[in-house]
């Protein structure tokens, strides 16, 4: 699982819909690298947080219809 | 879930049968890296998107039959 | 999906049972990466192609008990 | 699989109900990079192991709710 | 799937259950980057191989309860 530090959120108003409400945020790794992520426990920008991807990441959201390969899985008490 | 700017179609006329005659679009990252993804909400050139990578890729295609590991999942309303 | 030039087969004649009598073919991507890929659509030398990773390159394949995580998904008409 | 020098525990109090109780690692590579893993062999700070990832991750937990992306395999017994 | 030589067996007494006795190799790519897989065909040191990840290196294994991210698919005949 990978380390990321919260951006914010993603804005995007058109989407497929397998991708439904979820929320999603713009993290960035150590090296300013972005990914974009769901997150359904409510973390906030600044925070650092790790992340499930691939099929794990799908398996993290209650509804079954939905899709994502990056869900936020928790939020790390200190880093750095 | 990978941020990229549409660069524009894929033609493909000699296909594997799986890929049908799904739409296929040129992304670009910011570090310039290239990727084909399946496009089945219609974006256009130059727009910012995220996309679904792995088997959720193939879970947001209508026909399953269909096969991709990349799908476009969202147009991005504001990016940079 | 990645895109790759074609640079000829590759001949592996002690293989898992699983690969079977796949046709196999060494891929350069535009950095000089090298992949080795299932080729189920007859590609030559010299092409470009996309490829299809992870589970949905198993499923382009007709025998489910073969086995990758790469096969060729089509040859495209031009690049660049 | 990858190989991974154990850096600690990660300290991690507010997580997504699929992460349960799952003891967590911080792992470095030798580059540096940093991954985050379940642990549930008993690895110590130092060792040198090797992690399995994807879904193969998951399949390697007792409980089929919980999810993870990457789970420590085993501990290499020497490593440079 | 990707091309290494084989380095050498791995010493690794203390494992995750999934792993079983199966045998892991040290392989090394054309870079110098170090990765373990699963040899069920038997490969030697300095031979090249070519490599299959994720949920296809499980369905490699006969046994099912057995974990892997990468197995063994081929010894390739001739390489560089």
């Amino acid at each position: 699982m990978d380390v990321f530090q919260v951006v914010g959120p993603l804005v995007c108003t058109y989407r497929h819909p397998g991708m439904g409400n979820l929320p999603l945020r713009v993290l960035r790794d150590r090296k300013g690298k972005l990914q974009v992520a769901v997150d359904t426990i409510g973390s906030n920008p600044g925070s650092w947080v790790f992340t499930i991807s691939g099929s794990a990441a799908r398996l993290a959201l209650d509804d079954k219809a939905l899709i994502t390969d990056l869900t936020i899985g928790g939020v790390i008490d200190f880093w750095e």
